[in-house]
């Protein structure tokens, strides 16, 4: 039996809305992220596992990785459906798989994910109850599979930065940054030719610290040499001061004809 | 017959999702103005309206002001029912009420807003072509209703102003920056408590010059003393150097106890 083959699939569906999408059409790489977790916040709603009953037992769910492989960013008033998994855990990390396909069953994007429960008077990670994951139905494992570490980011005399600050409005319900607003950071940061002449591909991410309400953020970028020659990568951290929050690699397709 | 009675309405419903609502639950001011537009706009498609065929006369439709009655923000997870009608227009002006519903029927804000047509060469208001309000059933009238003009903003020794960059997420697919985004702006500007502790009441907007990608713009606020005693007003500005973009006036209710 394949990895988590058990465990219970949830599936919603969700229409790209106007203010979700790019000057191109496309949905951003933050909508992409709030439906997946939107979708896992249902099913674990529909599973009696609120936020509140989460926070009864001390913790909070924290993600600390992603990784993403996108055939075609979902495009304006298209209808998607997500469906999620809470594939596995082991006594530390829980493995999360979201699937978003078109109208036709096509499969336009599958991230895996790395979550941790975070005591909320620590601050650190602590064992994860079991209570919070039978539910899903996770096939306890001894080894969850190991997401792609992105690069390790080195500033170099081509690195664009731009400082960003920590809004009122970017610290949603859970009382936390959604961390979906450092797609917004990071991406921003590459010049608008760029964004137009190029789709994502894959996206590994890795947070490390998290952000705060105030803070101002630098994100910073490197465009490196792709695999192919009609490819690209980008090398991108997040960080407060010195405070490294987050790194991340992307691979993009370099198009022959721009986005207008 | 009251204005604007014998214009079509158009409903559609809208579950408030977590990414749309700030920290206390409460739906963003932002996003409220995200909803109502997206109502609109899917009238439009309704009656044949569609931005191409918009375009193919040459033109754009641009909101000039908005004045809001709120009587309680939409919470998270709340299903509200939009309501929207074309109501009436005179040869430049063309007058759009919103009715924002909860699901016991019961009115959580009404919008009303004045809209022009620019045209998309000389980017100069240009005159209704009445192909393009006729669908909606207008009523064609002499004099549009006024809306109120917001406070004549002043700097102080007391404003607060931030920086915000434009974002080339800002850009939704109608090519300009989303105008709803000016909201994250105008808020985030006042301290977090004052946020906490006030709700909104009533928000007068005019638009005068529209920004830019890449635009650094100011957002400034005075606060000052509200019609009764637990009230309070701002009156804020959007600014690209010396160039004003808009004016806000907001009443806000204060409250006894803040929310958390």
């Amino acid at each position: 039996m394949e990895l988590g083959e058990q465990a219970s699939i949830f599936t919603e569906k969700h229409r790209m809305l106007y203010y979700e999408c790019d000057r191109t059409g496309r949905a951003t790489l933050a909508t992409l992220i709030d439906i997946a977790v939107l979708a896992s916040q249902d099913q674990s709603d529909a599973l009696g596992l609120t936020t509140d009953f989460v926070q009864s037992h001390g913790v909070g769910w924290v993600v600390t990785q992603y990784a993403m492989d996108i055939t075609r960013m979902p495009h304006l008033d298209e209808t998607v459906t997500i469906a999620v998994r809470g594939s596995a855990y082991n006594p530390y990390f829980a493995f999360r798989e979201f699937w978003i396909r078109d109208e036709n069953d096509q499969e336009l994007a599958y991230i895996t994910s790395i979550w941790v429960t975070m005591s909320q008077t620590t601050r650190k990670i602590v064992k994860l109850d079991e209570e919070l994951v039978t539910p899903y139905h996770s096939e306890a494992v001894k080894r969850i599979p190991r997401l792609p570490r992105p690069i390790s980011f080195e500033t170099t005399d081509a690195t664009i930065s731009k400082p960003y600050q920590v809004r009122f409005f970017d610290i949603d319900p859970n009382r936390h940054v959604n961390n979906a607003h450092y797609f917004d950071w990071l991406l921003d940061t590459l010049p608008a030719d760029f964004l137009l002449q190029h789709d994502l591909l894959h996206v590994d991410v890795r947070y490390e610290n998290e952000v705060q309400y105030g803070h101002t953020v630098t994100s910073s970028v490197n465009v490196l040499p792709g695999e192919q020659a009609d490819q690209v990568i980008t090398s991108h951290r997040i960080a407060v001061g010195d405070d490294k929050c987050c790194e991340v690699t992307i691979k993009w397709q370099t198009l022959a004809t721009p986005h207008d």
